[in-house]
């Protein structure tokens, strides 16, 4: 069975090292030192391995069953849920005044890391729930919000989010559930919504359905969705469980992977539903939801490529095969481990650079989404609304690609099911798809939000790049490592940036054709800027007498492989965006 | 429920536009006129398409389940595979003299493609039937081959290879599988195999194991190891079966895909076993096998490409999501086909001009087996021996990577079992695992190939890209598009090459360190060849009045798109190699 240990020590590097939050001027941050943070992360650690990694080849083997309208999810998710939620780690964030605990999110995604490496499958039920609780707190009324959101914090109800229908995924303004407006102030919401991920299970007393539909002659296409809240069961005034809501579970799909989480197709045949925030607005608040889930997805990518990279270490030290060139390293035994070859040093390096780059870019991203919600800064907000699709659409496909590594490092025996390597694949390749495929979010990135506010946000990034390489060009320790690879990436986002003002608004299938390679080559600056930032923070450990010297130097280590054997993609990919429009767009529709 | 059309048209353009097999100087190329190898093609298509696509999803549903002793495979896979061998298909480029048709390797290759993108898990056990056959005509006593090879041919009997024990798969100097010599001349053999592809199944009268082993006493390691064959059932000498022999399977793996072929653990205790060739020469005779599955994997990885590739462009074609940013292209409908948008364009580009590339590549590959085992040509066979890693690892690892662009064209339709997509990359995903690891491959191009008789084949590769460069420098319409961008893939590869050159020898780890991506630069490289070649083909049957005007327009215009978005990958590739061994090989072992 696959082993998982939560990195509660580089999850701490990257807080109090690199990050310095208790440093920063965000409310609730002074609270968040070393020790606060060790504390409550070593707790979620212990979870994470001896309560939900165990349950995560359960659930692919078992997944979920559909019987008489009922979904029954894996053996012991249940009880395992019942045990992250009563130790009230579902709420973390959440306001105290619904019953959670007000922490910053950078210590939930912190401690969510932890869960989802384990679980991802398990993992998404609370996860979703976070969703529908931010939207309902973010746009519900009071009556909405003191209704559902303490059931929601303690995750005694779950959540959902309703978007699909099978004619339409990210092209929403197609969808067709309609939503009548009765005379008691509901909605009588039909209609079929499909990819439902925990749309029906056996996890809660009650479940949540945000559901998009349309109001009968409201504006046509997107402008006419409105955003309905649909219990399962309704909620009588005292808050207790009525009757049974007209919507029901048709079927669940069998997927590639995330068999532990139950896919639904939701019928709605007249379910009663109530509006939250303003007609036709349902979009907007769709989107508190969607990016909040999108940066989750993120995560989502790198936590499975770091949990799918802990197996790929314990069985290259494991694993003996053939000799290591140079000389044996373990001669009395009939062979060396794996982890002597040259080629599987480089594939455990690509995974170990990628993930704890990727570790960085989301906490940091937390910070910023911090900085707004609690401390009111817009230009925060501005960077991580830029930053969405790139860890959204890059930590998905690298962190597939990662797993897919791991997996090969075990050669047959990763192919087989036994050894759990397979599932960390076909978990993860779900990342790349839900939230918005990933092409969808490079759309976002090249074609709204490269431009948004006059396109303040990517030059506050740059701004950022050049003055992180200014403040510290006299640091020799850093520089031709560190600086000079991360000054010509950033070169190179500029010159595809410049490329894509030059030709876009000629013809915005230039910069289209280009928008994928774009938030590669943005990623792959962004986790530089993370890797040299967090070799800084490693040499300051390491001449400040840091007690733990070779994690600091292994930092560093990983850090130059980074830059060195990770960062020359940036003028791939800008030369890709260079060929523009014309190789991409030749053919003809009937050509392929 | 998937699509797949063979593709006839483009095959018999690599084999007569490109490559003009029938006037090669090749026994037998004479034969390969368009008509005939049309004609061929078609009806293996039929074949493809009718009978063993539909069985395609069946496979991967049902799987193969052992009962008391016995594989059960498939419903209808037993059917089709008949109706496969009773055409003759499985014997079309074996010996005359043992039933087959004689005809080149590279008419037998295309006609694989089509089967192998139709139904990679069936097709599998004709496939491994072919690699014993070959092993058994070249180093079988000829007894053993008037019993064995007839029923080979036709497929009554099928093959396997015996090579992987649970603690040893490349390492095979680990293997503990004994041969114990026997008074008649036979041996007992005793051991444990492990993933052995169609061990035991239900599609065939008798299976015939190659089996490596160890006979007591003789050398330690790869040098002791002796091939045998250990059919199932014995054979009388009048050829009709006897007595089932000491071997059974203990268990059918669970696997990620392939679920229509068998993969078992193989017992044998003490069964009778025949030595194959000389005793402890065992390895040789193996690689006959190897090499001709190697090849047949990479075929493999782009097969699988295909197959996708097909269905994602029927659904971008048919799926309406979203508008043209350049104005709408189904005004009348509720939005536009996803083909309208760019990204979609380019995952769509980047499959086909990788797929035809590869199909190209293969094919020039096949030549080359043709021209040394039918023409006796050294030199050919110094360049395929080359070429073989650059053919299984570059082609699987982008052929998986292609069948993940297509899926994602699904969005979370691709995600669902039900459209068969998420089967193309998880049947695919095995190629870059079997027959050698892909890092095993890198490790076979660098460590050994590129130095092979003093470095010879690789020089007559660069030698083969540089006439084409001069024979076609007046050529402009070639110029800019394919000649330049191929000169400076070709330099980059040569640059890699002298930096292992300069720097391999005082540090085999400088070398071994960028093995895989030489072994990718290398694989582009391959390609933009064949993109330069095929579009020289292409232009040569424009100014001929060739029929299809469109077709040959748009294999140009892939092959620009490939040169122009693919081959970029070789600079970051080089840049990797010229990194050198530090960054890899940095950490302390128990610093991962």
């Amino acid at each position: 069975m696959p082993i998982y240990n939560a990195p509660t020590k580089d999850l701490d590097f990257v807080l109090h090292d690199m990050l310095k939050v208790s440093h920063k001027d965000i409310p609730g941050y002074d609270e968040l030192d070393r020790d606060f943070t060790s504390a409550i992360l070593e707790e979620a650690g212990k979870i994470a391995r001896d309560v939900l990694a165990p349950l995560n080849v359960v659930g692919d083997t078992q997944g979920c069953h559909l019987e008489n309208g009922v979904v029954r999810t894996p053996e012991g998710f249940k009880e395992a849920f019942d045990l992250v939620r009563e130790g009230g780690w579902t709420g973390l964030d959440c306001d105290p005044e619904y019953g959670g605990q007000g922490m910053p999110y950078v210590l939930a995604t912190a401690v969510g890391e932890t869960h989802v490496s384990a679980n991802m499958a398990l993992n998404m039920y609370p996860g979703l729930t976070h969703g529908a609780y931010s939207a309902i707190h973010a746009h519900g009324s009071e009556e909405q919000k003191s209704t559902y959101l303490p059931k929601l914090v303690s995750c005694e109800w779950t959540g959902t989010m309703n978007l699909t229908e099978p004619h339409c995924g990210t092209d929403l303004g197609l969808l067709r559930t309609k939503a009548e407006p009765q005379d008691d102030g509901s909605y009588k919401i039909t209609g079929q919504k499909i990819f439902i991920s925990a749309g029906e299970h056996d996890m809660s007393d009650n479940i949540i359905h945000l559901v998009l539909a349309k109001i009968p002659g409201g504006p046509e296409g997107v402008k006419g969705i409105s955003l309905f809240i649909v219990p399962k069961f309704m909620v009588n005034e005292d808050g207790s469980l009525g009757n049974r809501n007209a919507l029901s579970c048709g079927k669940i799909e069998e997927k590639m992977g995330i068999h532990g989480n139950s896919t639904c197709v939701m019928n709605y045949d007249g379910a009663t539903g109530y509006l939250v925030g303003d007609a036709h607005k349902g979009l907007r608040a769709m989107f508190t939801m969607m990016n909040e889930a999108r940066i989750g997805v993120g995560l989502q990518g790198y936590a499975q490529a770091e949990a799918a990279y802990q197996n790929a270490v314990a069985y290259a030290l494991d694993r003996l095969q053939g000799r290591d060139v140079t000389g044996a390293k373990n001669p009395d035994g009939p062979a060396d481990p794996l982890i002597v070859h040259p080629d599987i040093r480089r594939n455990l390096m690509d995974q170990k650079s990628f993930t704890e780059g990727a570790r960085a870019f989301v906490m940091w991203g937390a910070t910023l989404i911090d900085a707004h919600t609690r401390g009111g800064d817009d230009d925060a907000h501005g960077l991580i609304s830029l930053m969405t699709p790139v860890i959204k659409g890059f930590l998905t496909d690298k962190g597939f690609e990662s797993t897919i590594q791991a997996q090969q490092v075990y050669g047959g025996h990763g192919y087989i099911e036994e050894w759990g390597m397979s599932q960390f694949a076909r978990d993860a390749r779900i990342a790349m798809i839900y939230e918005g495929a990933n092409g969808v979010q490079a759309l976002d990135l090249v074609g709204r939000k490269l431009a948004q506010d006059g396109g303040k946000h990517v030059m506050a990034f740059f701004e950022m790049v050049k003055s992180f390489l200014k403040d510290n060009e006299g640091n020799a320790a850093l520089k031709a490592d560190f600086l000079d690879p991360l000054k010509q990436a950033s070169k190179d986002l500029q010159a595809a940036g410049m490329y894509f003002m030059q030709n876009g608004m000629k013809n915005p299938n230039a910069a289209l054709a280009g928008s994928t390679d774009f938030m590669h080559l943005f990623g792959h600056v962004c986790l530089g800027l993370m890797w040299a930032q967090m070799a800084k923070a490693a040499l300051e450990a390491l001449e400040n007498g840091g007690e733990d010297k070779s994690f600091y130097e292994t930092k560093i280590a990983t850090g130059r492989y980074y830059m060195a054997r990770q960062l020359p993609a940036t003028s791939m990919h800008l030369k890709r965006i260079e060929s523009g429009a014309d190789p991409v767009m030749a053919l003809a529709a009937e050509a392929f």
